[in-house]
């Protein structure tokens, strides 16, 4: 498709005390929009999930048009959980397609630290359908998705050491990421031996609450990065109607079309983050996208295959555990860290990266997006 | 532009204390299906506001998907205050301009009715710039809209009296649309005497809180009713950035654009529906989209030019006042009809209508989006 990416920006992910949720959003879109030397733009896109629920804060399309003197052009907020940000970069691409505009400015946030962690879960769980059963049932997003670990260990002989692994992996990356939430280094140990959240899933198992925006300007004009493939599914919103519950139909057939929409195979690709909301969500991504078999993604990283010289170096931002998870900012940072890869800015550079992926879940498999790019 | 509406369909407005969100979304949805004959659906776009805020809901697009056995579509929600339902319709055009959708399904809705008063006024206030001064000053919607109602009969010489014909003659409406949340006739006399909610905005100048919801199919095979223009433009959110306070710009620029994309002027239009949240906003309306000069919609409304026999036959659905205003519904509800004026099948059909208008408003003037349809 003729989408080009002309600009990205974004801000430190953590703790922004002093800052608003717009202030967020307008440092990461002055970032972009100056990375892109500053095009005409003729629509925002926002992506933001819990702006309303936790700090009482919509029409955040028009407060971006606003304080960025945008003028009078369109304006809105798209909402899809964790995948908030994907959706808002897709609504954009459709947006170019369309004819109706050139450039579309594209930027997600969440401001989320300053609510207490009960505040946060509570509004987290707007992400499962109310009439669920497991909704019902009083899981929560960790647990739902520590259920899928333990069953992950029983049908695959992976262990927790195998989720240490990721956390580990990622937390390296991050180290070198100067935008990443956490850049401490850790230990498989530390890991291990860190405060249990919901059994298997300790601490480092989960992905952090999270101040932070992210921006990217999508362009009809010729750029270096070109888009290979949008891919947007829905899957189940409810664990009771998928076949196994390792294998999460969004992920899968996100994968499937995205791959048949570019053209090439996952082992084509120099450089993928997947959406890791917890180390075994990472692991299911890795199976479900193709890049290892089905219940062998604990072997691929103990291989060192997501390393950056592995087959399919993986979340080289640090991924949502360690890079962070604003939730309407993550896609958004998913889909920046594979154009810097592919323009060879990157922190943790792959060499010569020149076909990169960003994939971003929502829900527990409501919804996922995927991205491929290209350096043309 | 070559896209159509092939179906509309919507649930009563008022309570429904037995229906979940979703149930809503999914009844309105599926007699837009129903009327449309059914069309294989290439994704769903739903507009609300607070389901995340008052109801803990979202991920509400692939809710409908799984609900509707729609396969595994791209689904979103968009969002943009009061004009979400509005903005969903106008995503929906976009996706079937790109070339990606053949058929797209719209579907807004709102829970609110279970929520206490204070609840549901503190979510409207998320469609206000929380670092504007209104904001910060404490005003509530009733209350910005009240202030401008006094700066109304300052320079207008209207009086309370005037607001109170809008009130009365949607009421009018309203009593012949099955439909609508308010069938019971009503005076002048009972309007005037009502309950103050804030001076000089009584009960009857208020639009109340609704549960509904209401759906189209946009679609790109041609049927009897087509689009003649969808813009989208945004507005300060902030009272201290306008000129003045009674020419709301978003207003004002969105009827400027849409008459311009149609090729007409307000005065080809057959039956118009436009977003009375108000009674004051129904004139700022019309006198921003041109209908009446400038301080002279009272006089207009007072001549009978908004009746089925007058210049401008608006509102005839009994506009947000009496037909109800579930927030990200309404701009759909509008939408839906106009179709039916176009088809011939409206409560308070007005002769031989060929020309229709929507105009749905976000925040204090955030967001204004216009569709004007043509029978063809």
């Amino acid at each position: 498709m003729d989408v080009y990416v002309s600009g990205v920006g974004m801000t430190p992910f953590g703790k922004h005390e002093n800052k608003s949720l717009k202030d967020l959003l307008v440092e990461a879109a002055r970032a972009a929009l100056h990375d892109a030397d500053y095009p005409r733009i003729d629509a925002v896109i926002v992506g933001n999930f819990m702006g309303g629920a936790i700090y009482n804060q919509e029409i955040l399309g028009a407060i971006v048009v606003n304080d960025l003197n945008l003028g009078s052009i369109p304006a809105l907020k798209v909402e899809g959980a964790c995948a908030s940000g994907g959706i808002a970069i897709r609504q954009a691409i459709l947006g170019i397609l369309s004819g109706e505009y050139e450039n579309v400015l594209v930027v997600g946030g969440e401001k989320m630290k300053h609510a207490s962690t009960e505040t946060v879960t509570q509004a987290i769980n707007a992400a499962m359908d109310n009439q669920s059963l497991e909704k019902n049932s009083g899981l929560t997003f960790p647990a739902f998705f520590g259920l899928l670990a333990n069953r992950y260990f029983f049908e695959s002989g992976a262990t927790k050491k195998h989720l240490a692994y990721v956390a580990k992996q990622n937390r390296d990356y991050a180290v070198n990421n100067p935008l990443a939430q956490f850049r401490k280094p850790t230990t498989i140990e530390e890991v291990l031996e860190a405060k249990m959240i919901t059994d298997p899933l300790g601490l480092f198992d989960c992905s952090p609450i999270t101040d932070g925006a992210a921006s990217v300007v999508i362009s009809k004009q010729k750029t270096g990065i070109k888009l290979k493939a949008s891919v947007q599914v829905s899957g189940p919103t409810s664990i009771q109607h998928l076949d196994s519950i390792l294998k999460i139909p969004a992920i899968v057939e996100s994968g499937r079309k995205a791959y048949t929409q570019a053209g090439i195979g996952p082992e084509d690709l120099d450089v993928v983050e997947v959406h890791d909301c917890f180390t075994i969500t990472q692991l299911l991504a890795i199976e479900g996208l193709g890049f290892a078999k089905e219940l062998e993604a604990w072997k691929f990283i103990e291989e060192g295959e997501t390393g950056l010289s592995g087959k399919t170096p993986l979340n080289t931002s640090g991924g949502l555990l360690s890079r962070g998870h604003p939730i309407g900012a993550t896609g958004i940072a998913q889909f920046i860290q594979i154009v810097l890869q592919l323009r060879g800015q990157a922190p943790n550079q792959v060499d010569n990266a020149s076909l990169g992926m960003a994939q971003n879940l929502g829900g527990t498999g409501a919804y996922s997006v995927i991205h491929i790019l290209e350096r043309v």
